[in-house]
């Protein structure tokens, strides 16, 4: 399993991934899934991936060394698109072509073609983006009602994304609820694991701001982690107990 | 959807249902989850029940007026069997008749024998206990190390049940947990609806401490959900920031 989250919001934009594949429960690795195509002044793009890790790779390595385009005659790829709209359109495209390349044999075993990616980010003067592109390669778009956007299992992590996450949410505080919603996710998926990469990236700087990796024993990260379990420990003690609970 | 948690902390029981039932989202109805089976001082029984309603009903039918247990001749209803072990199996066994009633046609219509049930309570001088009994009729039991169990739409509410619920919470905290773990689903999960029912138990008491049903104008229940926002938003606003967002 995976779980992936990006953030929209107006000051700039959050992704974060964690790092862990399985193939059955004992069969466990670690490998990014969370990977960023820049350009420091001309582009900066966010790829988060989940679903079957063989599609994942034939799509990033599809992303990298381009994609023929009909219509024009050149070769696209991640690097030279002119705009996100134009870059999640190549990334259905990749998707596509690997579907007509592995799909039926996949089916033909009883697999399901599954993958889905968060893409985000900025190209020049075209504006900073974010896409859930499905497995079939159709997208959706992140926008100021609904700002973020998840792959893999996000159910652990959602409740506080709709509590706390709004388009005009400060950047610095949007990466800190995604870091508290990819700890939720932790506490109760063993499929999801450590370490986690994040890309932060501010509107109109066209570079990343914060591309980090957390492990294990990232101090942030851990005095996080204590820190929501304490204040979720005192928030729940802090509420009265029901009036038809007295006599308990 | 549904969702119902039961938690067996060392003090009793607590037992929370949600209403909503769907077929497609624009089928709506309430009909209540979480039915009580009590003769004080001699038993207090709470079932609650997930998954396709027909089925649910049937089996709710069956255990009121009873199954034939052809061991001992006796027809057998959850308010004469002497023990919540016995309780597990007559449900069981009420699922497996359904099954056999109904289990094929609806399979020839493509859809599942789908139904869950979670059974606590306590009877005579027998031990506190509560089920999670599966569509097959087998059922497994909290246990100290893992004392609740949840049925329908369990991903939402886990969180604050991982990390607050223990066995030796007390049972109106139990209870406080358990609310606060149905508001987070509520919050996310369009389908699990308002009103609740809820029952307590404490141990060896034998009869129900509440049975109370929470709608849209019970005060304590809208203060819980404000306090808990409320919290969660200084909870997160309590924390730092990251060190690498600085610059931010």
């Amino acid at each position: 399993m995976t779980y992936c989250v990006g953030i929209l919001v107006s000051g700039g934009l959050v992704m974060i991934a964690d790092t862990r594949t399985n193939a059955g429960i004992d069969n466990i690795a670690t490998f990014r899934k969370l990977h960023v195509f820049e350009t420091p002044g001309e582009r900066v793009i966010g790829v988060a991936t989940s679903g079957n890790l063989s599609i994942s790779q034939s799509v990033l390595a599809l992303l990298q060394e381009g994609i023929l385009n009909q219509e024009t005659g050149q070769i696209e790829n991640l690097m030279n698109v002119q705009s996100m709209f134009q870059a999640a359109h190549l990334v259905g495209r990749a998707m596509r072509r690997v579907y007509e390349m592995d799909g039926q044999a996949l089916e033909q075993h009883g697999l399901t073609f599954d993958m889905k990616v968060l893409l985000g980010g900025q190209i020049g003067d075209a504006p900073m983006r974010l896409y859930h592109i499905y497995s079939e390669g159709n997208s959706i778009e992140a926008t100021p009602d609904t700002p973020y956007l998840q792959i893999g299992e996000p159910k652990y992590g959602k409740p506080i994304l709709d509590r706390a996450i709004s388009h005009d949410v400060e950047v610095r505080d949007a990466l800190k609820i995604g870091l508290i919603s990819m700890d939720s996710t932790l506490q109760s998926n063993l499929s999801v694991g450590l370490p986690i990469d994040v890309l932060v990236v501010r509107r109109d700087e066209l570079e990343a701001a914060v591309s980090h990796r957390i492990g294990d024993d990232d101090a942030y990260f851990r005095d996080l982690r204590d820190r929501w379990s304490k204040a979720l420990r005192a928030a729940h003690q802090s509420i009265p107990h029901p009036p038809y609970a007295e006599l308990l």
